[in-house]
């Protein structure tokens, strides 16, 4: 949905129904907010006992006003928040932004009500923003509803709680930062956050779009809307919850939110370029950086420090954030030795051995040197530049000079300048701030920020996939029926005979030749419970297996031919409640679980894609052939890993589907187990 | 070497060598610094050219001084540095602190300079800071010599990087916390890093002890000293460099420093309770909570928020920090729901939901039974709490009641207390930091020190093996060769005989019996070129594989029982220039660099050490038996390391001695593979 959000944040009128003189209410802070905005709007205070309050005449109704209100602020008990509602209608206000609590949040009863609301207020052609939500902001119109902490600026927020958003706004302000906008979300039941963020796409004060959400509603939607604002040059910057199962319970008892799987969310985040983040720091840190438009080709680093011991540490912490430093070549060390002591190390680190105090334009001079050089992707000031300032007014005014002229080699070179300094809030960073180059007061968060932009970089967003209709299917009741699906999805398995008894066994291994594998059609998790036999080399063999699971075999058993040696992946299907089908790849085996490799992608995937997940994992050496072995067939295990793709698609109602081992050779991809789960047949299909 | 330091940070007098009246020059900063002190002692300026100096009369030489200065700061170009020494030991100088450059830093003629001028030092009975080092300071003696910008303390810091002690400085301002002494190592010619240290455990005004280092020289006498510190109840915090290839060679070529490993730092650190952290930030981070002394005795943590938000986010961080947020009982959930709101989340996090704004002494009755509940080890307050005060007088007096509060809640526990607050400098949390509780800012830091704290909690340190006396003997020339050190060492092997042709092969298969193995004794990696040939099952097959390898058998050939299938360990040892042996084991196989899980220690380890060391890796499970396996002899393979670690503590010529695989079966451990390096033997002998 994209709708006109106009008089939800530029209105010509605003009535504040619940407004209070009492500083404690939240109505209170609600008028204040909103005369502060009076040079740009009508401003009515509501109170149903009228009198006056904030030394304005306070009107006891709605119905009372001298004009329509186009945005009405709803601060009033829950049990009156549908009368609030439609005697807002009735006053014709287009925008409602509802500050009650007690509804959707508090379980079933509440939804149900909020629903009904939504349809009047929808019918009426107007939004409802919450309710259960803190406010709005903005800061091009001088509407502050709720908000007066926030400054100014060009990052777009919406946000789901409002102490974040608060501690958000703290942050940015270290680095003169500020916001173009506010949406507190509350409980979405109209206004989502994907509509919300598609509204700032086109809103020109906003640079940068920052999320804080525990709910995505309709998940393709908002990674839709991610998606497009990303392409349209703004970034999204993105904090959610539920990495860990704690904080997910934690969410759903918040706000009786439907929280999505870390796994859901990274799929999202790569199908659209979206840039996840864990805390509120790592959201300004990062939001400094694309604000100030740093785009680094790749990760290829040089760091510069004035003191040795800087520039080591800070190697050291960019080494393990993933990034490259390569040693200068000869000719580049050639270049910027002469502007340096005798002794400087000048391979990378760069080290100016305490020589920016003598000369100070070194600074400008070498870092323009190496951002001009071609032989790296950023360069990482750090240490103590910025304190020169301290020295004296004339040191002050040199290095604001050196600063500025590092901003523009910078933006000549086209390549990343990041710097560090202990000096954050010296007057020389802030005008390279103002300038366009992000300055961090801390080492990991320089070589963070320029980490994850260069991951950027290296993974360009596929986009949303469309979901396929729908189609209709039993669920599969056991592993056979599972692995019948997934081979008529188009999934290689070993040759296999259902059989019911030895002698049909016997016919099976004839046709299939030994080895053979014999698994169990019953319930259990057949390898755990001893139900598969591997590498069944004769008939006595045969009969011996059969006779031991005889037990688990309710369904019969399955005769297969048994598989040749090869790499293990896992691949894998969710259903997640907001973002809908996610693939997932990973390494299986035995060290599957420690090794925590997986890549994922929101479904469905094609095998062009699927390939690119599966090289993107950490251990995808190993199928290139480790140890002298032959690498094997990766586009077979990508053309498996689609395949499931589009099943999981096709069949939301599967909440999850596994291949554990997909067995890559050097001549194709084989599943050795299939697993299917619905909500229907409850229990494992394996 | 533990001498008495007094004269150094004492001294009843100080001469200035080298003072200036020019304020670019250190020797003036010196002079200032110095003459701060006045009140505590006598200070001498001493220029060559007489005169005035800061208003003070400048003496010509050290001769001309009216008394003996006990404390001489040589500020004076290289080339006279010798003179400069030789006339503060003839005028009576008990410590010398040497800012000189351009000796040792700069090559072996320069560290021959400081040997002998070290050798001078000392037979006067004096000692040596520095040189190339930026100078002392001490609070509790007024001595400033150089660092006007330190505040007052309780850390006691050792840094061999002037701007990082600078910006170390800085960093802890932000937590009122200050510095009790500081010294800069510079070239450590004669004070090294360990004796700074161990200065610092009987100096009672040091509470925790600080260290940048990047060249340790006596490595096991800096980590005897951090282990006495240590037992003392002076925690030792470490930030060094070497954790990448590129700042290793950095710091070489800053001050030539020898840079240990990262490994061996890493057992240095096993051993002694000693806490390396990354940045200057982690190690201000980790000294505020442990000045504070927080003492988590586990990693179970409850979060408190003020509003669901916060708390979430905190759950996913502090869960991705490895701490573990336990469900709270039924009855303790019982017994906080009365003071918070009806729908406030209870089972961890605690969400106060907003209603710290109605009733703020929850924040001390809620803190208070959950640290007395005993079903967690620490609390983790985050969010809002800090801002009440912004409110109004009131607010701030009545937050700060309750901030105390909470902070005896506390310490009558005896659990650990960790807040996080978006207003970390209001009053009622400067008055909680008083109180004994850290504050931070961000989430993520108060997250990171409470799973460093539980990691402590749960790695009691080991101390500092003593090495046994060298043993001489041959360095083993190939595989055959280490692989015969080694057995005679106490490891096992498989059976194997040494042949020189296919007879000789069928006598050592006779007598071994079938399936074997074959390994070409010759240079090249075996396995690699071709040179092992598995699983040889009769007289053909052995044939062959001996006409395969032909030309890699120099040596001859190594003909082994075949091994029966088990757990693959990687053991290893590496000789560290500075910490010396370090034994280190891993899991091994294809997926061993993936995993890169590996723990190590300062070698020798008894059977009982090597054991835990295996039992902390993070893949020991699959030791235990996964997927119906049974358990493999862990005692073993502890005993084997053990062996291993004995060998290369004894053998310090022997720079890396390697086992991969260790075998581990349910009934033993052998080892299918041995290399040793020396010196001597140059290439792999394996």
């Amino acid at each position: 949905m994209s709708r006109d959000l106009r008089a939800l944040f530029n209105p010509r009128s605003v009535a504040i129904l619940g407004a209070s003189n009492d500083p404690a209410k939240w109505g209170n802070r609600l008028a204040l907010g909103a005369l502060r905005g009076e040079g740009s709007r009508a401003v009515y205070l509501v109170n149903r006992n009228g009198g006056e309050i904030l030394e304005r005449q306070a009107y006891p109704t709605l119905a009372d006003l001298p004009e329509a209100p186009e945005l009405v602020v709803l601060s009033v008990p829950a049990e009156g928040f549908e009368d609030a509602v439609e005697a807002s209608l009735a006053a014709g206000a287009k925008a409602l932004v509802g500050i009650t609590t007690g509804l959707g949040e508090t379980g079933d009863e509440g939804r149900a009500r909020e629903a009904a609301i939504v349809d009047r207020v929808r019918e009426a052609g107007a939004v409802l923003l919450g309710p259960n939500c803190l406010g709005i902001f903005d800061s091009a119109t001088n509407l502050d509803l709720g908000w007066s902490e926030l400054q100014g600026g060009s990052i777009g927020l919406v946000s789901q709680s409002g102490n974040l958003a608060l501690e958000l706004a703290l942050l940015a302000e270290d680095y003169g930062l500020g916001f173009s906008r506010f949406a507190s979300l509350g409980n979405q039941a109209d206004l989502e956050a994907g509509e919300l963020v598609r509204s700032l796409i086109d809103h020109e004060p906003t640079r940068v779009i920052a999320v804080y959400c525990e709910d995505f509603r309709d998940g393709r939607a908002f990674a839709r809307a991610a998606q497009e604002a990303v392409e349209a040059g703004k970034p999204v910057v993105l904090l959610t919850v539920g990495g860990g199962e704690v904080s997910a319970q934690a969410a759903r008892s918040h706000t009786g939110a439907m929280v999505s799987s870390a796994t859901a969310v990274e799929a999202a985040c790569r199908a659209t370029g979206m840039q996840r983040v864990r805390s509120p720091r790592e959201l300004i840190d990062l939001a400094q950086a694309e604000l100030a438009r740093v785009r680094p080709r790749g990760r290829r680093v040089v760091i510069v420090g004035d003191g040795g011991g800087h520039g080591i540490v800070a190697s050291d912490i960019a080494s393990a954030e993933g990034l490259e430093l390569p040693p200068l070549s000869e000719e580049l060390q050639g270049r910027i030795a002469p502007h340096l002591p005798d002794a400087a190390p000048t391979r990378n680190p760069v080290d100016f051995a305490g020589a920016g105090e003598q000369f100070l334009t070194i600074f400008e001079d070498v870092t323009r040197l190496l951002l001009e050089s071609g032989e790296v992707d950023a360069a990482l000031v750090t240490g103590y530049f910025g304190g020169y300032s301290e020295f004296s007014d004339e040191f002050q005014s040199e290095e604001t000079e050196v600063a500025l002229g590092m901003a523009r080699a910078a933006a000549d070179s086209g390549r990343a300048l990041v710097v560090q300094s202990m000096y954050p809030r010296s007057p020389s960073l802030v005008a390279l701030r103002e300038a366009g180059v992000p300055v961090y007061r801390e080492i990991e968060a320089a070589a963070w920020v320029l980490a994850r932009l260069a991951d950027q970089a290296e993974q360009p967003p596929r986009g949303v996939p469309e979901l396929p209709s729908p189609v209709d299917g039993p669920p599969p009741a056991g592993y056979w029926e599972a692995r019948e699906l997934l081979a008529s999805a188009g999934i290689a398995f070993p040759s296999a005979r259902r059989v019911a008894d030895f002698a049909e066994a016997c016919a099976a291994a004839t046709e299939l030749g030994y080895p053979l594998v014999v698994k169990a059609l019953g319930p259990l998790h057949k390898s755990d419970a001893g139900g598969v036999a591997l590498g069944i080399e004769s008939e006595k063999a045969l009969e011996e297996a059969l006779a031991e699971m005889a037990t688990l075999s309710a369904g019969g058993y399955s005769v297969e031919r048994m598989a040749p040696v090869g790499v293990e992946l896992i691949a894998g299907s969710i259903q997640d409640a907001r973002f809908g089908p996610v693939v997932l790849v990973g390494l299986g085996g035995v060290y599957a679980e420690l090794l925590d490799d997986t890549a994922v992608a929101l479904a469905p995937v094609d095998a062009a894609q699927a390939e690119e997940l599966i090289r993107s994992l950490r251990g995808s050496a190993i199928l290139a052939g480790a140890r002298g072995r032959p690498p094997v067939d990766v586009a077979a295990a990508a053309g498996a890993v689609a395949a499931l793709s589009r099943l999981a698609a096709s069949r939301p109602e599967l909440t999850e589907i596994e291949i554990n081992p997909l067995l890559v050779t050097p001549q194709e991809a084989l599943a050795l187990d299939a697993r299917a789960l619905s909500g229907e047949n409850g229990a494992d299909a394996r």
